[in-house]
């Protein structure tokens, strides 16, 4: 293959659910980010539906100006998974039964003593000339095609399977395409101040240097390099920082810079890296310094006890959990005194605070969460409105209480309280 | 029924930043909403950045199969808006200067006392033969042209502005251009067997027919009316039914028969309709029956109670839940004989069932689930491999518990075996 100094590259999502405005096409979105990650700048995006012609006259559009074409969807075993058919007509071949795919589709039934439904065979099936791409958590077997100078793969249209076949067995090859120029990336993520408090911090902190002699560019400025995007996803805050340069050590050295001076304006704001989620943090910190952690939790109904066990091995640190959606359950499991409730009400900081004492008496933990609130949709009130959370964090420096006023819908409501939480731990980690 | 009646339109969306994969093009969804519901169909979206040759190319592509052609973005002041040329170029036409825009155009900046930048005048110009669509919100004036039998609307990217122009001067007339069709579309939400085990079902249920003098066409066919979709997301699989008439009952009719075919051969496998999720069935059938639930969650982590409690009222139902991770917690909270853990292992169908039962006996209610397994991705052995998970589903019926060995990753198996559990508890309903 020749390599040129830029690759270009094209996605093309596949199916007709993904047309009604309902699904919204997450694949898109994912691979366009880590192309970036890798040089490779997506210069078009297609969504079809599920038509063999459609599908093979788009391949044909996008590689008409793009180096690389990824395709999603349309792999799976029913009459409506089109892809492979439509790639045989676009490569002008016929697909080809390859049996060493038979045999592992067969084998992942056998191995689930199943029968292999009659209509999973498609999917051993191929274009001819084309090589099949594995697939280690379904039976869909990708495709990688070359025609005409162009490279093409095809994967699932599910996000588990089409990411872990990205990630395992065609992002390596995708490093060696792209082109000589380098970028990089690094995340900083942040909690505890929203989207536009944190630009501000961000911009206020850049503006004096405007009075020096070197008339600085404000840090984010567009075409700055490096660039600094800023995104939020509930409550979470991620910085993204771009660096540009001939080689990768310079791309890093002023990656690594610009790092540093972010570090030095958000200080704690700043809680984890990269991918890393809060919960992660706060695990590794626990099982660092060999704390537990308990969890009683009323309005999120099991959601911070999801968020810390999402962490695989949260056995080190996480042991008990307790979900008292109920005035009796509170008192029964944590034993609170009705009376508390009864003269404070559920959503109180008393309660909270009689739930953190009482989870972490019982399980003999380190730490313990208490979190009671009202997530609606029903059940607010003049004084206690939706969104209105009490979380304490009870240990043996003392229980601390705060209250918050989420906004938003239930679910962002549930999600931002247990985040919350986890925030305050980790301030205390 | 005549398919060739049937009015189909295509998206365009347009600019650079669309593609970073950090701009999402809500535009594409929204307008596929709208259109949907007056009955046209959008078989086709593409996203492209703004260059001349691409947007011309992508004209034509999506006006080969499709009747109305909608396009966003790309109509502003600045340099890397490229629309209006670029639909010039398509129609094989010049860009005209319209003088009553123009006109517009200044009296927009001079009712602000402003200046009108020399750059705004280009949104002056649109395609010879073609018509001005109002913008009342901003500078940029849409476009309206026909060619060769097709629609075209160019509107601006800016979402607000987008939806104003399309509600106000485009929506009426895509009323009439539409036509008589009119679609209908129903989902059918399954839970309990794979994509491809569903699709034989049906497949072999519609099979026999073949033998008949009327040789029906196989449910899933290509092409039938209706149509019928299946698509797979963590273990729930959606059957769309899509039903096309010339008159709204006629295509409901279709739907429902089809839909009543369905019932009959998928049974109990279906669990909901439309957007309905598992928690949402089973709190309604809780609700409706006046029974509660309580749960007993290990590898689950809170998973399952966070699932009943995102229902907003799920209180009415739901009251006590433990995260028992942990063999003390076990013990400690669910009063399970210490013996018993050791003799059969923590991940073993009897502290499966001790786990509902104690769960039950503690919460007095009618219900209880406890789950216990090997989420993974260490812990796992040869006997007891990850994915491996316990399920036991404890009430006045009796104790009833099963094994399942589920694949993929932690956070799939966590989830499946919470659905599991919610669609064991929803047969019992």
């Amino acid at each position: 293959m020749n390599f040129r100094a830029m690759r270009k590259a094209s996605i093309i999502s596949i199916g007709n659910e993904l047309l009604t405005g309902q699904t919204a096409s997450t694949n898109a979105s994912y691979l366009s980010e880590r192309l970036l990650s890798i040089d490779i700048p997506v210069i078009s995006s297609y969504t079809i539906g599920d038509d063999i012609d459609s599908i093979a006259r788009v391949l044909k559009l996008a590689s008409s100006d793009a180096d690389l074409v990824l395709v999603t969807g349309g792999l799976g075993p029913t009459d409506d998974d089109l892809t492979r058919q439509a790639f045989a007509k676009f490569l002008g071949v016929k697909l080809k039964l390859e049996n060493e795919l038979l045999e592992r589709i067969q084998d992942f039934f056998s191995r689930r003593d199943l029968q292999m439904p009659e209509k999973t065979k498609i999917q051993a099936y191929i274009p001819a000339g084309a090589k099949a791409v594995d697939n280690n958590l379904g039976t869909a077997p990708g495709i990688r095609a070359e025609s005409k100078g162009k490279l093409f793969f095809s994967m699932p249209g599910v996000p588990l399977e089409m990411k872990q076949m990205f990630e395992e067995s065609v992002f390596a090859e995708l490093k060696r395409f792209a082109g000589k120029q380098t970028v990089v990336v690094l995340k900083l993520n942040c909690f505890g101040a929203g989207e536009s408090a944190i630009a501000d911090l961000v911009e206020r902190a850049s503006s004096p240097l405007k009075h020096t002699a070197r008339m600085a560019v404000p840090l984010m400025k567009r075409g700055r390099n490096p660039l600094i995007n800023c995104t939020a996803q509930y409550g979470v805050i991620t910085l993204t920082i771009i660096a540009t340069a001939e080689d990768k050590d310079k791309a890093q050295r002023i990656a690594k810079r610009c790092e540093k001076t972010l570090r030095n304006i958000l200080g704690e704001l700043i809680y984890g890296a990269g991918e890393q989620t809060l919960a992660e943090v706060v695990g590794t910190k626990l099982a660092q310094q060999k704390k537990t952690i308990a969890v009683a939790e009323s309005c999120t109904g099991g959601t911070l006890a999801k968020l810390l066990t999402d962490i695989p091995g949260a056995s080190r640190y996480f042991t008990y959990g307790w979900v008292t959606y109920s005035n009796t359950a509170k008192t029964s499991e944590l034993g609170i005194e009705a009376d508390l409730i009864e003269k404070h009400g559920a959503v109180s900081p008393e309660t909270a605070e009689a739930m953190a004492k009482g989870a972490r008496k019982r399980a003999g933990t380190d730490f313990a969460i208490g979190i009671t609130g009202i997530a609606g949709p029903d059940g607010g009130s003049e004084q206690k409105p939706v969104g209105l959370v009490y979380i304490s964090v009870d240990s043996d420096n003392g229980c601390e209480t705060k209250h918050f006023t989420f906004a938003h819908n239930r679910d962002f409501i549930r999600l931002q309280a247990a985040q919350t939480a986890l925030n305050m731990l980790r301030l205390k980690l």
